[in-house]
């Protein structure tokens, strides 16, 4: 699987007319060799070359590569130089492909020592490669889904009049690890009635009360994984204009997931789930784009949004996740992940869409 | 307050033989405008040039720049292009002076519009200037560790036999949101029995057992400013070489504390504790530094350790951190932030370092 990544990569690398590529990112070195490594202010570095079907890491001692690494490990300690041992494997009469994170305190005494002929930016040829998801992936991005929809079952049994948001935001951990999950993919939103309308919104010690709205935008990482999902409850009884907001917004997230298809473009699924939303008078309120695509990042290049004309392919995984947000009122989201398939998508959760009161 | 701080940084530019400085780093453009933003993928720049006493923020639109900000702020949408903007207000014949996290995805394009005639490395002369505190700065990291000498006394009345570390440490937050702190200024460390012989240990399901050693490492951050302190306790009467171990750590960092003053150099410090802890038999099981500089940011460039020559000056912040860790069986660390006078050093921490036993 990860040699097939790395010819891909290769391939992307080619196209762009280029031989050496060197990568930072900690995930997308995750993704071309099986380990991650948070590196700190450390040089962390993946050397891809034009016809070698192994990379080389560069990897500070204090970091214990995985003994079945699909990679040369070169190792150095703090006392070391990785950019002389980088300068020694790459082609100083050929350009360089960069990551666009590499910071300028390696990027600099790169330029300087000469270790390439020039230095361009090509971390689009891993995040195209990574917005593909392979077979393996897609099963893990289902896994960590599951995980999510028994979570949200669990969350929705928190809620009790008083309880406040941070109270319940510092139970979701230990509930994602209970359920075989390594933690939160982000920082958990839950909020109450009000905060609700805020779809940033961070957990604080607003009490809940009757007739307020409570939305989780949970996620968990499961085996390197992220899952992202968005429920709106009602605590007691909604009201009318409540009911109609959440069927509004129930249906574009349906719409949303039903122009999804190889050859629909990301702007056309944004606009199917938007054009429900502003059929009902409520266009104004509903603020961000559609989605963002997902894997070992929770969100990763490529949104759904309409600024991207770009065309979805199979394999491609991403978030539907409109909203309505009423200022000083209520807020409400439903957000599902999808899968792009041969002729649509597979929707990755399984939590109800339909309208649920908690005691 | 701020004009001095521009002051001195233009003055270690010349000192460098540059004209012009370009930060992107959040905290130093805070330290320099009074502003914070985490801009993520976004561009953020902070510009100053010689002669000018007020810089130009390069600023989204997305954020809001305080009213009163001390800089001219330069607005860009996401249609909008920064670096064009900059450009017209860099010096194309001289050197720019580069933040040394400054990414390749905005460095790389720079260079190829030839923003300025180099590219040098001078973070320094920011990270220099921050790491001595000003008048504004020493108050408010004595209220921050003040709030955090509150946390503390609150904190170690969590503990109960069976509760886990991880629900010890979900509480904690929300106690310094009540002590007017906004939060943590690093994930908390709360480690029972012998998780505490990992320095890094992460908060788990560990339930805490009579004879536990009870590692608090927490701090908050108020005012922007972090606090971050250790503190040791038993749970249950502890037996007599938890006893001892408690003992040598404790005058280890009285040691260390005074050997702070100016002109003494961080490796001197980081030996005079040190020592201690040899001295008793144990520096084995000391493995790391002994402390760290702490600001804005809860770690700033330049470590208390053997590897630091440099010298101590008045006003700089530091934590003295000793530790002893017997794997498998338990560690005791105890840890104070330090700010440097002209003769010694104020303590920031009230919290008692006695031997202290929970019920």
């Amino acid at each position: 699987m990860i040699a097939q990544r790395i010819q891909t990569v290769l391939d992307n690398l080619a196209t762009r007319g280029l031989s050496q590529l060197l990568m930072c990112d900690p995930r997308s070195i995750q993704y071309l060799t099986g380990a991650y490594v948070e590196p700190g202010e450390r040089f962390l570095g993946l050397l891809l070359r034009a016809g070698e079907a192994r990379p080389t890491l560069f990897l500070n001692e204090l970091f214990t590569a995985p003994a079945d690494i699909e990679a040369e490990v070169v190792s150095f300690n703090d006392t070391g130089d990785p950019l002389a041992l980088l300068s020694e494997r790459c082609d100083a009469a050929a350009a360089l492909g960069c990551d666009k994170n590499l910071p300028a305190r390696f990027l600099i005494p790169m330029m300087e020592r000469g270790v390439a002929a020039s230095f361009v930016l090509a971390s689009d040829t891993v995040d195209d490669a990574r917005a593909i998801k392979d077979d393996e992936e897609r099963q893990l991005m289902r896994a960590a889904s599951a995980a999510n929809d028994a979570g949200m079952a669990r969350f929705r049994e928190l809620v009790r009049e008083g309880i406040t948001e941070a109270e319940v935001a510092a139970q979701l951990e230990s509930i994602y690890r209970e359920l075989g999950a390594s933690g939160h993919s982000f920082a958990p939103i839950v909020s109450f009635g009000a905060n609700a309308a805020d779809p940033h919104h961070e957990p604080d010690s607003t009490p809940l009360k009757q007739g307020d709205a409570v939305l989780f935008d949970v996620g968990c990482r499961k085996d390197e994984y992220c899952a992202d999902m968005t429920r709106t409850f009602f605590f007691g009884e909604p009201d009318e204009e409540q009911r109609r907001v959440y069927e509004v917004v129930r249906q574009a997230n349906e719409a949303g997931k039903a122009a999804v298809h190889p050859g629909a473009r990301f702007c056309d699924i944004d606009a199917a789930a938007r054009k429900v939303i502003e059929g009902a008078g409520y266009g104004p309120y509903f603020t961000h784009r559609l989605g963002h695509q997902i894997g070992l990042d929770v969100h990763e290049p490529g949104d759904v949004s309409s600024a991207n004309e770009a065309q979805v392919q199979p394999g491609m995984c991403f978030s539907i996740e409109p909203g309505i947000y009423l200022p000083g009122r209520f807020g409400v989201r439903i957000e599902d992940l999808v899968i792009v398939t041969e002729d649509g998508c597979e929707v990755l959760n399984a939590y109800p869409r339909e309208l649920e009161t908690l005691a």
